[in-house]
């Protein structure tokens, strides 16, 4: 079995692949407005998806997928492992690129989870998408 | 000044972001058939430019370039400085993904010039060319 990753191998990759995202989804049939999704996902080519095993575990966490022809996905979306595994370790090892203040935004919307319903939520995260896609502009 | 950035650190992200990547040109007023010309290259948005000016303080060498758009670029393209400082940081630091694969061509490619003119290296290259090729397509 492969060495476990290095924790600053892991802060480069994500800096380099990983994607801190969020959405919401109208959930007419529950009979309110929104359900929000953050999730956290590194995608790569197929003849890479072994590291996304590698990472995997590392976090302990998350699930791997084929997306479509041969894009593969490592994916967290359960608020726990973002909030218990995710966060805490991108709050002890900052990432080096802009993604850090992406991180931060992402770190906001899940911490509001425990305090706010989704649709107390759903403000605060098209605050934090605008600005998102402001910067991008930029 | 920011902190000299961590060596795996570097590795994740170039296991990300880097390419390997070589091409020759006809060279017909040089009056002989083909140059080779091996780079290294990490390209990025305009947005985290600044990263790549901390790449290029670890590596001591490279320039960076406004590529067009929003896309940066930094690039190691002497022969030198890719022989003496790029190839020995990644023999002793290995990448983890199949990029590594490609590293390992890439410095065969670079090793073949000491000891062969560009003329004997277009065989060996297009070789290597072919079989990173398939690769990707498996």
């Amino acid at each position: 079995m492969k060495a476990r990753l290095d924790t600053q191998w892991i802060v480069g990759f994500v800096d380099g692949q990983g994607c801190f995202h969020g959405e919401w989804r109208s959930q007419n049939k529950m009979g309110h407005g929104f359900q929000v999704f953050p999730e956290f996902t590194i995608f790569c080519h197929k003849k890479d998806r072994q590291i996304l095993y590698r990472v995997k575990n590392f976090f302990r966490c998350g699930v791997i997928r084929h997306v479509k022809d041969d894009a593969w996905c490592y994916r967290i979306q359960d608020q726990k492992h973002l909030r218990n595994i995710l966060i805490p370790f991108f709050e002890k090892h900052p990432l080096k690129t802009k993604k850090q203040q992406d991180f931060l935004k992402f770190r906001k919307i899940i911490l509001l989870s425990t305090t706010h319903s989704d649709e107390e939520r759903f403000e605060p995260i098209q605050t934090i998408q605008k600005t998102m896609e402001r910067e991008l502009k930029e």
